[in-house]
C-alpha cells in the first residue's frame, strides 16, 4: 500500500490544507489593533524568525535610579506571541537593585531566579495580606494577576531572573510612575493617597511629574 | 538616592513604555469589526471623553406603545467599553410602562432600581421555572445570560433603573419585534409558536410586520 | 391541533427538561470554591431571592477617615451573580469624601453618578497617561481592568454612584491599605515605593500597619 | 540506542506522568456543579464508555403535539463532553413536524440534514432581520448563540437531522413552554407579549400552564 | 392598546436598533485575520446563504492512499461560523479506509456515525492511556482537544460520519504529513521519533517529503 | 486628617474585606477537580510557600534513553498556579539529548535557553510547514498551542532551558510514548501511521508497549 503514486494522496492533502487552521497569528504591527491582539501577518510572510527573539540575551542597563532593568518580549517586541496568551521578560537587578511596586493589569507572572538571590512578594487584596520570600537560584514564584508586587536584589551580587506572563501583553503599571511621572495634579494625588504634599512634590521632582 | 538626575531613570522608563500593554481598546467605529469587538482607535487619539458618556443623563421618550424607553450605552454609543466586557443602559418606565419579554443573547444583566418600583422576572430553561419579584428603590436583580425576561412598572409613579451587562454588546432581542416586526411569513410564525392566525396578523399590524 | 391532550406533549417536555442546561449557578457559599467561582446550590433550592439583593438600598456609613463607603454586591454578598461575570457596588461619598487610589484586579468597572458630582479618573500603564474628569449626575465612566483609579466628591453635597464590574468577584486593592495596613516591613515599603521613612511610618500609624 | 533496558527511560516517563495534564474532565454527576461544569470523575474510573454515547441511535418519539422529538447528548446524558465546549442532539421531525421557536442561551448550533428536507431559520436582534431557507439532505446551517430559531419539516417524508452546539450544556428555551407551561400569571404574560387574554389562556390550557 | 398608530413605537424600535448587538460576524475572507477570527462582513452584505453550506452534501473522493476523505466546513469554507466557536466536517471512509493518527490543535471533536461502522479512538497524555471502540450507526464519540486520535472503517461497506468541532478553525495536523510531507531533515525526524532511517525515507518517498 | 483614630476607618476596611475577591485559587489537591482546575485551598490555609516552588533548582536525571529530563512545575506540583493560566518546567539536555516530538494539548510554550545551545522547532498544520532554528544562550522561542515540536541539544555541552506555558496544566503528549508505550494494538498503530510492522514492534519493545 505504501508504494502508491503520490498523486493519489492529493485529494486528502488538498482537503487538509483547505482546513485552514489558524495555528498562530504573528502580529502585523503596521495593521490595526483589536481587543484580542494585533491583526495577523499573512501566513506566507511568516518565517521562523517571527517565533524566535534574541533581545533577552543581553542584560538591560541598570545604571539608573532603581539599579534595575526590565526588558520585555511582549507582542510589540516579539510578534510571534500575538494571540497566544504568553510572553516573557528579562529582569536584571544590580546590587541594591529593585523593581518597584507594580502591577500587570493583564496577566499573572511566574519568575525564575537564574543567578543571585531576590526578595520578591505580592500583596493580596483580601485583608491586604502580604506574601513575600527570599528566593535563591532556581526558585520560582508566581504573582497572581493584577496584584501589587515587587522584586529586590537580596544578595551581594547582581541577580538575573526571567519572568513569564499569562498574556502576550500583560502591561506594566509601576506605582511611582503612575503617581508621580505624569500631570495628575498634586492635590489629587495627595487626596487619593494620603501622602504629604512635600512627599508628593519630592517624588514628582525626581520622576518628572508636573501639576 | 531620590535626588539622582532624571535622565538616569530613562532606561527603565523607556523599557516600561516599550512594554506596550493594551490597557484598553477604544472602538474605531469606522474600522472593521471583529468577533471580539471593533478595531482600536490609535492610542494617541484617545481622550478622556472616550471613557465618559453623558447620554444616560436624560430620560428616554416613553410616549410609545410600551410607555417605556431603553437607552443603551453599548460599544456603538460608548466607544470606551469596546473589548472590556461591560456596558450599561438606562431604563425609563412611565406609569403603566413595560419592557416587553426579551433576551440579551450576549450577556447577563444586573438592574438597579433608582426610583419607583418595578416588577421584574426571568424564565429559566430548566423546567421553565419563573423567577419574578416586585423590586423597590435600591433593589438589584440579576438576569442570567440569554434567558427571557421582562420589567413592568409596578407603581403609580414613573420608574427609573440602570442596567449593566457582562458584555459591551449584549444584544437585545425583543420577542414581539422578533416575531411580528419583520417579513417572517405568518404561516411560519403560527407553526412555530402555536399562535392563532388572527393573533399573529393583529400584532403584525401593530408592529409593522409583513408576510 | 391545539386541543390535543396534554399527555401527548410529555415526550418533548421530558426531553427538554433532560436537556439540563445550566442557566445559572447560584453560589453555595458553604461549598468549595473553584478558579471560576463557587460550586452551585442545588437547583431545587434556588428561589427568586437568590437573584435579588436589597443591600444596596441604604447608604454605607461614611463616618470614617475617607468620608466614603463602598458597599459591594459581589458573589459573596449576592450569590446569584456567581459565574455570570457581572456584579455591582454602591458608592457613597460624603462632602469631602474620596475613594482612594485603588485597582480591581479582576474586572473593568462602569460608574454612574446618581446624585451629586464626582471627579473620577484612572491612570493608564502606557506612558502613565492620566484620564480624569468631573462627572455630573447621569454621566457614566468606564475604568479599564486592573488600572489605578479614584473617585472624589467634587461638589458641596453628598454624592451617590452605582458601579458595575465585568466580574462577579472583581476584587478591590486599595493602595494605602495594601502598603500601610499590614505587616510588610517598612524597609521594603520604602525601597519599593521611594517613600520617605517618616511618611511610611505616619501612614502605618494611621492605618494600623506593623513592621 | 533503541535496545537500552526499559528501566533507563523511567525517569522521563515518570516526569511525564507527573505532568498531570487535564486531558478531559468526565462529569461526576453525583458531585457538585460549578460555573464551568461538573466536577470530574477520578481519572482511574474513566473508561472508553464515558466518551461514547449510543442514545442518538434511535429516533425519538414524535407522537406528540409538535410531531417532533429532540434527543440531547449534553453533559447530563453524555458525561464525556463535560468541560469540552461541545455537545450534540438528534432531531426527528415526522411529516408536519416542527421544532417550535426556541433559543439556546449557552451556545451556537450547527445542523446537518441527514434525511428529508427542513425549513430552518433564525431571527437576528439587529433590526429583527430573518434568515431562513429550505435545507435539503447534506446541507448544514448555523444558528448564532442565543437567537430565536426554528426547524420545520418541509417535505412529505420524516426528516432527520443532527445538531451540534458550541457548549456541553447549551440550554433549550422553547418559547411556548417558557410562556405557557408554568405559573407565570396570565396578566404578566399578556402585558409583556401583547398577546390577547384568550390566546394566552388557550395555550396555557394546551401546555399545562397555571396562573 | 394594541391599536395605537405604528409611529408611536418608533422611539423604542430605534433605540433597540441602536443597541448594535453583534449577533454574528460572518467572515470577510478578503480582510485581515485576527487572533479570534476574520474581520466581519458588513451586516448589510450578509444573506442567509452565509449561514448555509451545501459542500458536505456529496462524498469526498476516497480514491487515495488512505481510502478516506475529510471535507471541512470551517470558517474558510463556511464564513457564517466565524467567531461562533463551532464548525463541521464530513468524513468518508471507503472499505479499508482510515483517517490516520492526527490532532486538532484548536478544538474538541464529536463524531456521529451515519452509516457503516467505524473503529475510533484517542490517546490521552496521562499515562498514555488509549480509549478506543467500534462504533455502529448512530453512536457518537468525543475526542478531547489536542489529543492524537484516529478513525478506521471497521466494516465491509463504506462508512459515513459527520464531525463537529468546538472551534470554527480547529486545525488538522495529520501525523504522517507533519513528519514526512515537508522538508524537515530526516536526521531530525529520526532523532525526535526514534524511527529508523529506512522507515523515514520510505514514508518521505510516499508522502513527498524532502531533506 | 491623618491622625483620626484607627477605629474610624473600620467601616471601610470591613466593607473592603467583605469584597471577597478571588485573588488566587491555590489547588487543594485532595479535593475534586473541575473543568477549569482544582478546587481552592481555604484562604486561611494559604502561605507564601504555596506561591514558591524550589523543584526546578536541580537538574533532572538525564541518564535515560533520550539523555534529557523535563521537570514540570504544573498545578499538580506547584499548587499556587492553579487557575492562573501559567506554569513552568525545566528542561535538561545532556550532550546528545533530545526532547522527542511532542505536543502540549492545553497551551502554548515559550522556551528560553539558559546555557548551551538547542535546535528547536515546530510543525504547523497549515501545509505542514516546519519552523526550526538553532538557539543560543538567551534566545527565546515560542511554540504555538497543540502543534508538534521538539528540542535537541545542538552543542557539545549540556544545555539548560526553562519553558513557560499559557496554562497551569498544559499537558504533555510525547509521540513515541503515545504510539508505543501502551496497549494500542500494533495493527491499529500500523494502519493509522503507515509504519512498518517491524518498526512498530521494535519501538514497542523499547518503550514497553504491548498488543
Amino acid at each position: 500500500m505504501m508504494i502508491l503514486p503520490i498523486f493519489l494522496i492529493f485529494s486528502l492533502l488538498s482537503s487538509a490544507s483547505n482546513a485552514a487552521v489558524q495555528d498562530f497569528c504573528v502580529a502585523d504591527l503596521t495593521g490595526p489593533d483589536t481587543p484580542t491582539g494585533y491583526v495577523c501577518k499573512k501566513p506566507t510572510a511568516v518565517t521562523v524568525d517571527d517565533f524566535v527573539f534574541s533581545g533577552l540575551g543581553a542584560g538591560g542597563n541598570t545604571s539608573n535610579i532603581i539599579k534595575a532593568a526590565v526588558t520585555p518580549a511582549f507582542a510589540d517586541q516579539f510578534a510571534g506571541v500575538n494571540g497566544l496568551g504568553i510572553s516573557m521578560a528579562r529582569l536584571d537587578l544590580a546590587v541594591g537593585g529593585v523593581v518597584p511596586m507594580h502591577t500587570h493589569p493583564g496577566g499573572s507572572e511566574v519568575l525564575i531566579v537564574v543567578s543571585g538571590s531576590i526578595c520578591a512578594g505580592f500583596i493580596s487584596s483580601s485583608a491586604n495580606k502580604v506574601y513575600f520570600k527570599s528566593l535563591k537560584k532556581g526558585d520560582i514564584m508566581v504573582f497572581p494577576k493584577g496584584l501589587l508586587h515587587f522584586q529586590i536584589n537580596a544578595g551581594k551580587t547582581p541577580a538575573l531572573a526571567f519572568v513569564s506572563f499569562s498574556s502576550e501583553r500583560p502591561g506594566l503599571q509601576i506605582l511611582d510612575f503612575a503617581l508621580f511621572a505624569n500631570d495628575l495634579p498634586s492635590e489629587i494625588v495627595e487626596t487619593t493617597t494620603f501622602l504629604d504634599d512635600a512627599q508628593v512634590k519630592k517624588l514628582k521632582g525626581v520622576l518628572g511629574g508636573t501639576g
